[in-house]
């Protein structure tokens, strides 16, 4: 069959917080062919991602998405590692493409899979998934105390792992953060799982990494996320042989493979933590999780919006039986919730399975995102280049 | 003085050409204060550049561009660089954002320069600026024959060293490309610094490069630039130690500061690339030239576009006595050239000097200019969040 259409959706919560909480919007995107749709989720501001999607060639490698995609046969997997390809040739000069990328490989995984009967990861080559062990990831609390509360009512809701992230951390002195920490691992009790994410705000800065490495180990923390900006290997390097030591898991603002890569060989990393949403898509992802296999590292699913983005986040390492940790959002936004007509739900054992069903396994639910679309209009020179269809 | 407006033109050549040639169209940004004009320029795709800098808020770390800038005061280098660390704090998650701060910190810088009556290089801190040996920078013959009548136009303008790059190169096999290098040498004589670009065509494909050294070396190659992807560590690494050795130069895709010092540390390179419009501006890539100077490594310019950018290129190692070399653009489109009234020329001894005027010392073009506006219109929801205004 070949691609008929590729269609993006903004879609948006009636009000957007300035909070670290990427639930607030979607870019949905629609691909059809021979019939069917697929749909996938970019982890991405919305209106950049449409027009590295519509704008005009600037030159040979800075073409938009779309040549890459349009009208172009889809099969067999070979036909989306193809397009990827084409993407990475002809719009390397396009900074926000990987992003725009990510969510129609994921619409391209999901409609080949139903074109074939397979969910994705039979076609990525995994015979059998197995159960993860998803840890609840929510935001750290204004104050001690609520991060307190949000971490009794996270261990009492059954969650075996619980990270907690962003929020005031980081932005205050080494001793307030270590409240939040203290607070969050005596709510949980000491038998789960506590991780902390940072959020890349100490950017370059080992000595405030440093300082909190005490009070992070006190609180027996599983591992430190992102301390620093993506990519800022001397910085990770540094803190991971730090006294005491605390493990580093990054990787989630990698938007293509070979930064991926990067991470793993020097940012002395034990969790590598890729968003399909940013770094590509499944494709890219799947690459990262052999290599991570090949190395005996281990690799952790990022996301934290909607059902559709969890699944497509688990399909490049659901056959990795030893990589049993996944990212569980809990409380997201409710455009979030309303993205799929079914949804991904731990078990009694607080365990969740990917789902069998062709493609990613769950039903877009067209009807109730319906009041979070916003139009959208781009215009360039005389032609109208981007016009939001109905969903 | 306080940013009063940020605007941003999205100029282009009538026909735009699937070609490796980066002057076909422009986002230029004017920036006002004070009752001052600052100007810079993005080597970006110009919609999806703009779009970053208007689009809604998506969450706390993936605000628009704009959010940085407007209302900001401006008297001091400080002020860009406290402008540089809010875009990194509050947009990483956007990923054109770096692009789009490009053009923004390289206007402030021009506009700062203006309002102290300073070249913006010592504002940088340097105290004078160095003469370059600029080499010329242009494509690849489609043929073997059109190469080497290239190279000798080439060498009869005076240039002490050429770059030749893209086109066919890389996409054929070994022995036609080699024919292509030794075609160059034969043009340029026995005398002249000869540099290739591969423009990333080799991906991660060390095999590829490795059956070119041989022609590489015996065309006598000053450096080979770009075999593989941006980013592509483990490659540049592997490369860098083949034999016959050639010398590597890459990193004008590195979208900020952290990219490059990775780059710096791990791809076994002898050159540093930095192209102004990419990596976030004048402000990181001044720190890139301060870390390459420490490590004694060579910086270099990139640059492909107009005396505008070319100007803006050259401030962030303008100082640097022993880094001589710089790139400059001698094919540009008829847009390039129109950009500025004046231009950086050769001198009689084929020298290249910075502008000491105020800023980045050239005027913009606005009248000449008026004939390449594309106007564009970005609507969301009920709202036109751009307009192109009047330039």
């Amino acid at each position: 069959m070949k691609i008929e259409s590729v269609d993006f959706f903004y879609l948006r919560m009636p009000e957007v917080l300035d909070i670290g909480d990427g639930s607030q919007d979607a870019a949905l995107v629609r691909i059809r062919a021979g019939g069917l749709e697929g749909w996938g989720e970019c982890e991405a501001a919305p209106l950049p991602t449409i027009a590295a999607y519509v704008c005009p060639m600037s030159h040979s490698a800075c073409k938009p998405v779309s040549y890459a995609v349009e009208g172009m046969a889809l099969n067999e997997p070979a036909d989306i590692r193809r397009i990827a390809d084409t993407v990475h040739t002809h719009s390397f000069d396009l900074l926000q493409a990987d992003h725009t990328l990510s969510g129609i490989d994921i619409a391209l995984w999901d409609l080949l899979g139903k074109k074939l009967g397979e969910p994705v990861f039979h076609l990525l080559g995994y015979k059998q998934a197995y159960a993860k062990t998803p840890y609840a990831s929510q935001l750290f609390g204004d104050t001690p105390e609520r991060t307190y509360e949000k971490a009794v009512l996270a261990g009492a809701s059954g969650y075996h792992a619980v990270k907690f992230g962003w929020g005031p951390i980081g932005r205050q002195d080494a001793a307030a953060d270590a409240l939040h920490f203290r607070a969050a691992r005596e709510g949980l009790g000491p038998d789960r799982y506590l991780m902390v994410d940072i959020g890349t705000v100490w950017k370059e800065d080992t000595d405030a990494a440093e300082k909190r490495l005490k009070a992070l180990k006190d609180a027996d923390v599983y591992w430190l996320e992102e301390p620093f900006t993506n990519m800022a290997l001397g910085a990770y390097r540094q803190l991971s042989v730090s006294e005491p030591t605390v493990r580093l898991a990054a990787g989630e603002g990698c938007n293509n493979y070979v930064q991926a890569a990067a991470m793993m060989d020097y940012a002395g990393l034990q969790f590598i933590q890729i968003d399909t949403g940013r770094i590509g898509g499944i494709t890219q992802a799947k690459r990262v999780a052999d290599t991570a296999a090949a190395r005996g590292m281990t690799y952790v699913n990022h996301t934290f919006t909607s059902h559709l983005a969890l699944s497509a986040s688990l399909q490049p390492y659901a056959g990795l039986e030893k990589d049993i940790i996944c990212e569980y959002p809990v409380e997201p936004q409710q455009l979030a919730l309303d993205m799929t007509t079914d949804r991904i739900l731990p078990d009694a054992n607080g365990q969740i399975r990917i789902p069998e069903e062709a493609g990613l396994g769950l039903t877009v639910n067209t009807g109730g995102l319906q009041k979070y679309v916003l139009n959208i209009e781009i215009r360039v020179g005389e032609r109208m280049v981007y016009q939001t269809p109905s969903l």
